[in-house]
């Protein structure tokens, strides 16, 4: 099923999509789903981002290729680093190119979303505190994070953290595409069975030094082709089962 | 006032402490302080971390001492990194030492508690979004930190993050002693005026880059006498104005 979180007559809600159309259901994404009855158009709501993270754990350097494309040596763990909540925005949101920054690159990474509080899960067990999959940019001050040295501050920028458009809760996670076009050129193409790391594996190394709670999410990396935007490109991620998760940029004050 | 948030009876609750009782109030701490007319014994309530924040925002190397006896330089701008919510215990709680750490280091520091919603927030401004001022501790695992490069796995274990024992909302950060000790031994001794950057200049610097929420911490660097713990070992913050923040470490498992 693909798991949505929405704006309709001003208010936040829950539901299911199905083609065009969207059955909202009881409660929240955590719970057993079930429809409301209602039955609303696509169209007539506002995706937002489908979960509201208390953090975002990314994973750097975890295909290859890119690696190489950077000139960083490949990591023998996963090299971990966080972006904040207030860097999360939906599909269809503005990405705010700051005026700090000189060089703002987008990457296409594939999100996974927990379901339940996780601790010390084993790699067996992780797909138990999975909720699904959506797709993530981890959009970076390339230009702040060579300057800093620790990435923290390259990547958190409010609206740093585009998810969406919905989760998938039935996705195997281990040979899709990943591909981004910027406007309307493809940047990136890969498939997730490249990862140096796979899914499980993250998920449970993460869980191992710290509780993971239901809606947040993991980004599990950047495959080659990362480059550059400027105000006014259109960027789309697009993940296989996952749909296209679309974003805007805009100069920081305009 | 000293502001605090506590357990009674299993229920969450927030009081203005004065001398050996605290008195309830009304809703959080981000509201008018309302008494409800109640009045307990400290000595009767388990203090809490003070607050919940979405994010805790952390400013390395922000004392020069410091910086030197770790052999890196000074930073030219402030240099972030963040701690997740997960790792967040408040007094009296354990510090666990994890199986996958072989340093485990203390690292005493004045946090900043946020009041309201702030984004690009002028120096001149940053009082009005401040709420006060409590005691932290950025529980590092030191070999990590070297081994890593990025600093988030070293310092992301669950309850790296001590915070307490309560808010002062009347201090005055610019010129106050902070101390640590290791059981009974002082380990840390240092004063705030010794910051590069000082408390206003962070948030504001920081506002610049993410949006601050009621209760969003900024822990604003170690001074000089960083050193390691072991299992047993006791451990108190002191500042001047807001009181210690004792907690004792525990090996993973026992």
């Amino acid at each position: 099923m693909l798991l949505s979180r929405f704006m309709v007559n001003d208010t936040v809600r829950y539901g299911i999509v199905e083609e065009d159309m969207i059955y909202p259901i009881q409660g929240d994404l955590f719970g057993e789903l079930v429809r409301t009855g209602e039955k609303l158009k696509l169209s007539e709501v506002i995706l937002l981002s489908p979960c509201q993270p208390s953090k975002v754990v990314c994973v750097g350097l975890n295909y290859a290729d890119h690696a190489e494309e950077l000139n960083l040596n490949i990591p023998k763990e996963p090299l971990l680093f966080l972006k904040p909540p207030s860097a999360v925005i939906g599909p269809g949101d503005f990405i705010i190119y700051p005026n700090a920054c000189q060089q703002l690159d987008y990457e296409g990474e594939l999100a996974v979303v927990i379901r339940e509080k996780a601790k010390n899960i084993s790699v067996q067990e992780v797909h138990k505190v999975i909720l699904g999959y959506t797709c993530g940019n981890d959009i970076t001050a390339r230009d702040l994070q060579r300057l800093d040295g620790q990435w923290t501050r390259a990547k958190s920028f409010d609206t740093f953290c585009p998810l969406g458009p919905w989760i998938n809760n039935e996705l195997d996670p281990t040979k899709i595409n990943i591909k981004l076009w910027v406007n309307d050129e493809l940047k990136q193409n890969s498939n997730t069975s490249r990862m140096i790391f796979p899914v499980d594996f993250l998920v449970s190394y993460i869980s191992r030094i710290m509780t993971l709670y239901p809606g947040d999410v993991i980004l599990t990396g950047t495959p080659f082709g990362v480059g550059s935007l400027k105000s006014g490109d259109r960027i789309t991620v697009e993940i296989e089962g996952l749909g296209r998760l679309p974003n805007q940029v805009k100069t920081e004050g305009f």
